[in-house]
């Protein structure tokens, strides 16, 4: 990883997808290690932070989420626009190499002690997983990573491919990310994020615009 | 609604929120219509097209949802940031003239006839509501829209606040969307979509990014 990640406080990794951006979904179990693109990943919740993300039953990156009860969701660059398409379009189940032919770097971190049994634990948040934390895979380069613990919800999981996930960690490129807000505007182009089309077309993030809090005459 | 608004396949729908912008959700029931901002929207499925928002329990506009059955999502452009933001920053339960106040304008339109059977009823995509299909109201001066029938997931909208809907009709400002694709490089800059982030502050998409169908070296 390089010198510039930070941790991200937990009451403000929301911000970090919350603009939409394209995302990758890695995961590790058994010592085998993939990673793939999703487009459909969304913030649920505040705090404790939750997200979605929607995992196809046909690829490698779902089964080891569900074996491992964790997966981290990585906000690429516009630098990584290549990477992130070639993630999205091949799967480990016909490349074995897959990883390396996109070209992407995996970085194993430990999990906190307590990410297995985390503060969004009981009966109305899903039940933990009955699995030890290990190390997670992190794709090296990105803009912002997000740890997440898989809430089980096998209706959602099986009938719509949606899993449900709460944030146990979040780090991001200072650069880009720093004070619970995205500084696209004075950071060098390439670490803009990525939105996702069609057909190997992104957007890249724009300008700024901020709106007064004031209200509307009347 | 202007003259440039042109239907949208809905095999293509899910291209209008694939970028992850912030939209605004509009219901309408026994004569009460309301419309509220979401920056967490996803898209879910391609066909038949489906959609994840996320509403919390203190809004109207949920319970105009839960009790229509109905829903639309439509995409505001960057001109509508100030629009945008003062529809999320107001409830209808506070002011009545909410709608009036933020300057919003809705358009009332009628469903298919066949919009509460939809192609994804059944037991497998969840009951269809026992509602008649109404008018729904569509704010006007945005880049598209999505209406969308609530199919019934009571336990993720209790715990999660999380709603899916079917879509069952699409339209886009031709200007911005057409041919299944965003034309953002090419239409007026007040028609880009708008990605919140918080506290008024957002970003219009930018600069297309293209990565050509070619596998990587090795």
């Amino acid at each position: 990883m390089n010198p510039h990640v930070a941790p991200v406080p937990l009451n403000k990794a929301y911000r970090l997808l919350n603009h939409g951006p394209t995302v990758l979904v890695s995961a590790a179990h058994g010592g085998v290690r993939n990673a793939m693109a999703a487009a459909w990943s969304c913030a649920l919740d505040f705090q404790p932070p939750k997200v979605t993300v929607v995992l196809d039953k046909a690829t490698r990156t779902r089964e080891l989420v569900e074996a491992s009860g964790f997966f981290v969701l990585q906000v690429p660059t516009a630098a990584q626009a290549g990477l992130t398409h070639r993630l999205g379009n091949r799967s480990l189940h016909q490349d074995p190499d897959k990883l390396a032919h996109a070209g992407a770097r995996l970085v194993d971190i430990d999990l906190p002690a307590d990410a297995s049994v985390g503060p969004g634990a009981g009966p109305a948040a899903g039940a933990a997983p009955a699995v030890a934390a290990g190390p997670v895979p992190l794709v090296d380069g990105c803009a912002a990573w997000l740890v997440c613990r898989v809430l089980p919800e096998p209706r959602n999981q099986g009938i719509y491919d949606l899993f449900i996930g709460e944030v146990v960690a979040a780090w991001a490129d200072a650069r880009v990310f720093s004070d619970g807000h995205w500084h696209f505007e004075s950071a060098p182009p390439e670490l803009r994020t990525l939105h996702y089309i069609a057909g190997g077309q992104f957007y890249a993030i724009g300008e700024s615009i901020v709106v007064p809090d004031t209200p509307a005459a009347g």
